[in-house]
């Protein structure tokens, strides 16, 4: 009955299971501040370049309209963004990130610092860098949202 | 206001999000065989070992008893396994994987192979091997099931 390499064993299991253990991590962290997982995409996207237009966000995260617009919803009343008419266009509106926006995805951002730290505390220096090397180039390769 | 480091950099958002897509993968694969990616743990373990209880299995897999009696349900509606009476303690039940059991198990492992070829497809097998035994070492570091 044995099966000669465990399922377990695969790269898609535990990519899987180690996802699921950084994302929970990530969102009992980011609870504190109001914040979930999902909406640091759109932090990192909205703080990396000018104001973009819901349409934009959606196609750069990879998720519908409406989930952006959830999400949008929710980051204004964090006081993390505003949105703003397009000067070029007045039909067409903008989002930006407000300096509480900015601070929210500092804090973030040192959260996945020490999250990684924990993650990572028994690999040695070298292995943990080449791992995560290697996940940015299987991220390009797949084109998930920031890479 | 550009931040050092981008959060889509870090280890845990690229886990995650690395993670969210095998998932995903797994659970497409998956689905014309009824299983869901969740039962393969479950499977995983009957296969390896004796006949178990559902408390065993539910602190093996790092569930609680209420979950894992819905998936050995759904597991059992598949015709994956059976419930047994322990012949050493007649109050107890224990569960066993069928014939039907082990096909199942062994094509969800294919299956597994077949997306570990598409995720890493870009790597070269050296990279490959050497990620595939840095998540194994995180697996076992962090005891998630199966490691």
């Amino acid at each position: 009955m044995a099966l000669e390499e465990p399922l377990t064993d695969s790269v898609a299991f535990l990519l899987a299971k180690l996802g699921q253990l950084a994302t929970l991590r990530f969102a009992e962290g980011l609870a504190p501040l109001g914040l979930r997982p999902r909406h640091c995409a759109v932090l990192g996207l909205l703080a990396a370049g000018p104001a973009m237009s819901q349409l934009e966000l959606a196609n750069r995260i990879g998720v519908t309209s409406s989930v952006v617009v959830e999400m949008l919803d929710e980051l204004q009343v964090l006081g993390a963004l505003r949105r703003i008419r397009d000067t070029t266009d007045r039909r067409r509106q903008l989002t930006e990130l407000t300096p509480r926006g900015t601070t929210l995805l500092r804090r973030a951002t040192r959260l996945t610092r020490k999250i990684d730290a924990e993650l990572l505390a028994q690999l040695d220096p070298g292995r943990a860098a080449e791992l995560s090397f290697t996940l940015g180039e299987l991220a390009k390769a797949h084109e998930l949202p920031g890479h």
